[in-house]
């Protein structure tokens, strides 16, 4: 596969100012909802995942096809020496807690490549070290065994599943402490625009309710609170 | 419902003071042992809560259903806009982990209503903002989804299932590190009392643990040990 | 059972300084995969553990043994007022995490008697106090309800299953970040050893992958890399 | 609350007719999907369960609770002796197989009173028994305990969630080898008629595959081959 | 350890008239509820299972201790030669289903030693085999493979954990269609005959149910019903 | 893809002689275990299956890749219009219960290619007519919906996992009551040697332990009972 298309910059730094939340909101108001990986939490609290789905696809071990495809330069090692700047490698590793499915000379190289992130639906060798590294990773924890204990890395940049999600190379990928969704490309700008204003709107009701003022009629908005923020943003009311 | 009786200030502060892990033995003694709310934790380290439970009840969700109540000013939003000083919002979402079952500006209408806690056994939305509000709340964890993703939000104020435990409106609910447990009204005063007992008499045994005494005799006290204490409390010994 | 043969100190400081996962990919190096003990924290985040097993085992709560078995000084208490300098209790619960099965107390004996930690595939009450404690303690969470709600405290000193492993008295057990894990005493030399130089190794195939290298060649080395970092090291080539 | 309305004896003769998995395909073509009740599988082989629900609810044992409402004529036996004709009781056990849910005197009960089927999210004690009744009864499995081992019986007549799907007193019930559905009392003549429509065309499709004709164009049907099924049943092609 | 004192043969065909809900609720009575090995199944449709405990305890697999315990004259195979007639072989297998516990060589045997019966909480080998001899096997299913993929067989005639229940050898197992229970020697005969007791009053209930009598007042019997009883059955009524 | 390479008749008869159970233990002794499909059943008891694997992946429900890849002539047609004598459809379907994997159209299609069976880690629709079909299926089970509700139809004739097991197109499929496994196609001829020439020896100890011979010395068979088989069996002594 040639490397997916990297993310607009500009398109990049919204999307890391859209809290996950908001962005998961957008997608189900658009009839997306199975995008959520689910149970992966970021190693390090307060890390923020932005960029675009490489995947890298385990099977259970089978001890004859680990002797052709677990050693050496596999797949597995391949995906982290191409990966790009702004990529983010995603593991198919079957929600199987049982080993590790990177360690920290892995995760290096992922950072000397410029890589945006690391999401795997397995565990971490060598977490604490990993954890301290310039690379937001989400996974289900720690473990010390090595992935040829439950894994064969078996190949990279095809579609996957990730803590029940379908990932496909290309996709945009983001994380905060609420999790990591999916976003597909052909949505991600009227996504991002959509959920930014929904934050700012949301913003503003979360003022008024800190002031006192009751849910009703303004989460969401009825017509007078609605004029009343649309004037204070210097919007014109929709006609 | 009628609001439920608020908890006496002295009583609040003195559940405060009692370590969650004690009232639970106190409860034990008495024969109740169905109480605690399995698997949720504090958002925040540190966290300790105590108050008087409002119950709200989610179901499994089912799309005509979500139709009727799940919108608009529906039942969770009515009970964020109803709860009380000292109360604590219980929610039943069946342990299911695939949504969040509140996010911040719920979260936001609790602390202006100066509610004294949150606990659900399903996820929570804006994990990060809510972590920092000025209330405790227990969870699952974080999840970027509404609730409507798996759930309709369905009543309040009814008995309902959180955590495996059964939760009536206006049961005491204390939570620290250790989890979750529901004091029912009628033991509370009893529970506090020997709760706050023990953990001194407790108290001057780890005290006496860290002298080097070892556990035998002294843990449970035998007559000698227990005769030193209450010397050394200025308790009377019995009889 | 005579207390187990403890740890040469010298020894002790070359485990300390062995990565989890290093140990545990020399164990399987050497055919021996079944020792993670699978799912156990560390209560304190940066805990470090190595001693000798010493081991309890707890069977499920059944009303008539926990009459004969479950109160006054029994095994748990007796193995933690026995407890020696460097041992490390490690405690079958059956993965269930329903009820604590160590609180405080008994962590104080165990500090106060110099064991160097605690392992439980159960839960641990009085979460917050025992992390605050001069000892690593893992184990799968906090739970308030004292250990009769779902165990029968049965025995000690001998071969128990925790968290899915098998752990004999006198093994030696190892953890971090990533798990615990279980070496057979035969083989913790040899272990050790080759973990420590693997580790040596590795840091240095780090620095190379940090410089900007890739994996392929360097990890694992070929016999160019293997030639410059064995110049480096001033190690003579092999033959 | 009074008893849920009847079903029209014609319709329940057209609901037996139709497969589960043919109303669950209708079902789902108009947007309903959360109406599956995971995991209960029929006592008897070959049972076929038809009727209007009746609900009870029973909620995690807490041993003050049970007191109140656990014993005498409780909340499981008044229902059992108001079940109607053609009515099917559905039980909220909340998935919990260590406990009975109903046992042979109950289900006698239920057969005495014309009662079309029950359905229980945990398990039936006197299995044997049970299976052996007039009577279809879908279950997780058998358990010799009295229920009182996990559950308060504690309402009935009201909504609950049972095997993951949320069901109303007065929706229809519908169950075979393949599982049991919730169909919504608005759609269940729509819902009806569609399915024997399409187990006819489905009947007539699996011929043709029979005769060793491809499912390219013919599963589902192309025009031709929607023609020539519409020749056969003398239905006129759509205009 | 010397083999169990046997069941005296009319205690035996006592017990084998009891069904194993009535003895679990007798149990109960006395305040012993943990006591169901749950999940396990009978491979044979209507088997009936009564005898006294020899227990078999398997640890997970350690590639060393497999080495030393796993093969030749096992601590499995020397249960299945010693086993004594009417005794039942009780296996810890921890809930692990992904490989066997025994297969047909060794239940031949447990047929020739005249044993009563064999549970495991794990799988069988050779299922239909097993399934078609002259012996009650209860478990969790079948499975191909070999007790080494996940066991290391350990020791015999030891207290052992089964399906979540403590069993001591020469505690009584009776097992039904609805389970398999433990009943500890000194209950019973205790047991038995107040379950044959309550057996034939729960007959009678039926047969009033079976008349279209309520349940209210019946289940359980009020004075009237119970006076009713008393004189059919020529049973003096309590002064 | 080509179809895989057919099956030798012969070789497939032997197959078919060999239980699952012997076939298995034989790749254990060749250092191959990670070959179980973990969890399937035979819908039909007795059922026996042998076959080329073909295979199908699905993967989790995504709606806008529903879109592209879930209707019309999707991966899942397209293959069971492909199938060859003598194939057996194996599908990932990743364990999840929620939903059928195949129905009664698609099983007749399988039948009328002269398939050998089908394996599923899902569920299957019209489980009762296709449990009636001349085609072996093994599932986790029955399900009403169609596959839509969790799964995408992906791809097929690509290396899956099923039932924690990872199979390629090509590979030997064998199944019974005991499960099915996985065998790799340059093994097989050696394996099912192996496991018909065991088969005949276990029979034959069998056939001892019945006459009353004890565990010990027979099985495994020391040198004076390998004398006495091998001279039974005609079999010339090894030198």
């Amino acid at each position: 596969m040639t490397a997916p298309h990297p993310l607009d910059p500009d398109l990049r730094e919204r999307l890391l100012a859209a809290p996950v939340a908001g962005l998961s909101a957008q997608l189900r108001a658009r009839g997306i909802q199975g995008v959520s990986i689910e149970g992966v939490r970021p190693l390090r609290p307060g890390a923020r995942l932005v960029g675009v789905a490489r995947t890298l696809r385990y099977l259970p071990l089978r001890e004859d096809l680990f002797v052709s495809h677990g050693g050496g330069y596999n797949a597995q090692k391949r995906l982290f020496d191409e990966v790009g700047e702004g990529e983010v490698i995603v593991i198919e590793a079957r929600g199987d807690t049982r080993s590790g499915t990177l360690g920290d000379i892995l995760a290096a190289r992922a950072v000397a490549r410029g890589a945006a992130g690391i999401v795997t639906d397995g565990g971490v060798r060598d977490l604490e070290a990993v954890a301290g590294m310039a690379i937001p990773v989400f996974a289900l924890g720690g473990h010390p065994a090595v992935l040829g204990r439950v894994h064969v890395p078996w190949e990279y940049d095809v579609t996957i599943a990730c803590g029940g999600a379908t990932v496909q190379p290309g996709d945009i990928i983001a994380g905060d402490a609420d999790g990591v969704i999916i976003i597909p490309r052909s949505l991600v700008e009227e996504v991002v625009t959509a959920a930014l204003a929904q934050e700012a709107e949301d913003a503003w009701v979360a003022a008024r309710v800190a002031e006192g003022h009751p849910l009703h009629g303004l989460f969401p908005m009825n017509a007078d609170w609605r004029s009343r923020y649309e004037a204070e943003r210097g919007t014109p009311e929709k006609g």
